[in-house]
């Protein structure tokens, strides 16, 4: 690994960088998964034996944040303990189980005999992170990117500046037993760095930024290698006419209550006008026990007390306990009203009517239709995905909640004898067979 | 389909086009392959019904083609007439036969008991589309778009105005006859509408542009989409110091001369030191038959005539009966050189080391890589996956030659009966199956 300096003219030294990037991704490509699993066992191993080192480096940073008076959320999330060690070395492991997703025979086709096309899985190649405040993403991206067979350029939050430096290091320390590995993971240390790094579209393949809204925004707006990301959650609940209103009430309060601050909770509430007058009473003092601040339209505040919600609300991600709520008069206005102003992220329908989900689920252009069901399940993890690299708004390569499969692309190989395309022209040719084999 | 008029402020027609496809995408997402297979077998019908309109047409393209004295390369491209309208019409019915591509389970996992995750394939949306001189690329990308439930907005060549214009009326037509069907395939008439339709990242998926290098690259700076293509075509075939000397002959010369004008032809031959001597006379000799110009490096020009290749040689694509090539002494040199200079296109190995040609192929960071075979092989229709949207050099989403599986993406579809998150959450909570079933 090398942590750019900082006396060298930031240009030169990011180029460079990504350049030793993408001559390691070469070597990683080739590396069987026994050296791929090595590499992370090697960072958990590090990750424990440093762990003082790395806990005393946090607590400098938790110093400055509390200097700063930086907000508790933010505290919170920078916080990397033993209990957020052990936490990692554990994920660490839990991913050396997973199926190895590079090298897997997608697809093999006879084009005639002898002349035989195999789909073959490969990695992307080189991957720039960026990433706010939560050290432990530096260690997860990491081993994901090393799993997947995967360079990688990684830049931190500012405030876990300290932690970063001494994660990099223990990473550095693992991976510098293998020469094959070298520059397989760079961390960079200013936001100036990564900035220039989003020039190099020829050097690097994919970009994922973690962190806010803002973030990912700022990043897809100013880079032409693919963003893999979302910039916003607004995610939306349909009941439905036929639904049952006990089971609308406890999925509603979950999207809405169980973690407000998240992608996958509920931002806007539709109801069905034929429910509407029995079902938003009920819901609304199940949410006032929450405290939830509710918005209406013109509808929802003639069945409930309720701020009046604006076009603005439709299109707002509050990430907190506020909900807007509109009563509409069909499936389809539902669907209609979902496709206009969802972030394209997750939302469901609760209905007892087979046909309303299925058109609900078929129509609704989102990452995660849901039937029956709260939001909050549209993550990696609850999807059996393993680690997460994110969650993909994108209608490209990977959408939805990502796992090491987002990681992966494909590359065919051709297997012949000697053949020529000329063999195969004009009416005397040579025909292909084009026999399916896998 | 409105092709949009000439009077009306532009930036506000395309807005209004691209909006009105964003429409018909989710329109088209819930069709059933009848009736895609109907959408499109009423084009082919409707061409052949309106053949002569449309020759009529081209012949003024034509003539007009004739008095601005077009290349004879171009004018070729640019014909339509009867047996090009078969051509068609012919590739329209055997894509009717094709496997759908919509709807496919890619995935079924059990999350818990009564809470089932699928991950389904679905349309990726709105496609914009632009290509020069060839009319049949209108017909054809039409209906591989409409095949795969997504809409889409055709710029073609303004060479073949008029034919464009008569199978834009003739595709109008046949869609006519179902409202469903009503703004899925769009024409736009100006470049200009075109540049602006580039800016709506907001309402356009992808863009595939089919055309010339300058074409591709020009649209790959200019816009926030996603570009499905290739800017060059790069292409270099290593003869290994274990080739069957007359293979690498044949499917050498095949590489360069059987068509040298397209992607897939080799650029750069790459030969190792110990065979040099003995194979590159041979080969030089071959290619002096087809009057093919070689270009060498200091060590080539030693074992046979050829003009002294310089730096940019290796960077650049004739598309013409020139060839670079380099004496190299050994593999690894020439995957380094290969991986330096490939556009990642096609790159081939001629060897009889199984050793020496795995490496190669794990190595070479290209979206085909072949063994003991001619680079021109690297095409949909000899891969067997019907007609071509494109050859991609991308390394997310697609790579390679891309068919209807290109225009795809998945959602994620979650089936449960008012599962909440909350109840999975604490030392008491449910914990989950994630059991595989697909």
């Amino acid at each position: 690994m090398l942590r750019i300096e900082f006396f060298w003219p930031v240009m030169v030294a990011v180029r460079e960088a990504a350049e030793r990037a993408r001559q390691a991704s070469y070597r990683l490509a080739s590396l069987p998964l026994e050296t791929r699993n090595k590499a992370i066992e090697d960072i958990a191993n590090a990750l424990l034996e440093r762990s003082s080192i790395i806990m005393e480096a946090n607590s400098r940073d938790l110093r400055s944040a509390e200097e700063q008076r930086l907000s508790q959320a933010l505290v919170k999330r920078l916080r990397y303990d033993r209990s957020k060690i052990d936490e990692s070395v554990e994920s660490i492991r839990s991913l050396m189980a997973q199926e190895d997703v590079v090298g897997k025979l997608l697809a093999r086709t006879e084009l005639d005999e002898g002349l035989v096309l195999d789909k073959v899985s490969c990695p992307i190649g080189v991957i720039g992170v960026v990433f706010e405040s939560r050290p432990d993403a530096l260690v997860q991206i990491s081993c994901l990117c090393l799993r997947s067979g995967n360079a990688v350029l990684l830049k931190g939050g500012t405030e876990a500046k300290e932690t970063n430096l001494a994660l990099a290091e223990a990473i550095d320390a693992a991976l510098s037993a293998d020469e094959r590995l070298k520059d397989a993971v760079q961390v960079l240390s200013t936001r100036e760095q990564f900035r220039e790094l989003l020039k190099h579209d020829d050097l690097i393949d994919l970009i994922i930024p973690r962190g806010s809204n803002e973030l990912v925004r700022s990043i897809m707006e100013s880079t032409r290698v693919p963003v893999l990301g979302h910039a916003a959650g607004i995610c939306h609940t349909y009941v439905d006419k036929s639904a049952d209103l006990d089971m609308a009430v406890d999925v509603c309060y979950d999207a809405k209550v169980q973690y407000p601050a998240v992608c996958n909770a509920m931002e806007t509430l539709l109801v069905h006008r034929d429910i509407a007058y029995d079902f938003l009473p009920r819901m609304a003092s199940r949410y006032k026990e929450a405290k939830v601040e509710l918005r209406g339209d013109e509808e929802t505040r003639r069945a409930i007390g309720a701020l009046p919600a604006t076009e603005e609300d439709w299109k707002e991600e509050y990430n907190d306990t506020v909900l807007s709520i509109k009563v509409v008069s069909s499936l389809d206005e539902a669907i209609e009203h979902v496709n206009r102003f969802s972030s394209h992220h997750t939302d469901a329908i609760i209905t007892s009517d087979h046909e309303a989900a299925a058109r609900f689920m078929d129509l609704v252009d989102s990452s995660s239709v849901m039937w029956n069901a709260s939001t909050r399940f549209a993550d990696g993890y609850r999807y059996g995905l393993g680690a997460e690299v994110g969650i993909s708004t994108n209608k490209t390569h990977a959408r939805g909640p990502v796992g090491l499969e987002g990681l992966v692309i494909y590359k065919y190989k051709l297997r012949g004898n000697g053949q020529t395309v000329a063999e195969y022209v004009g009416k005397g040719g040579r025909r292909f067979t084009h026999r399916k084999i896998i």
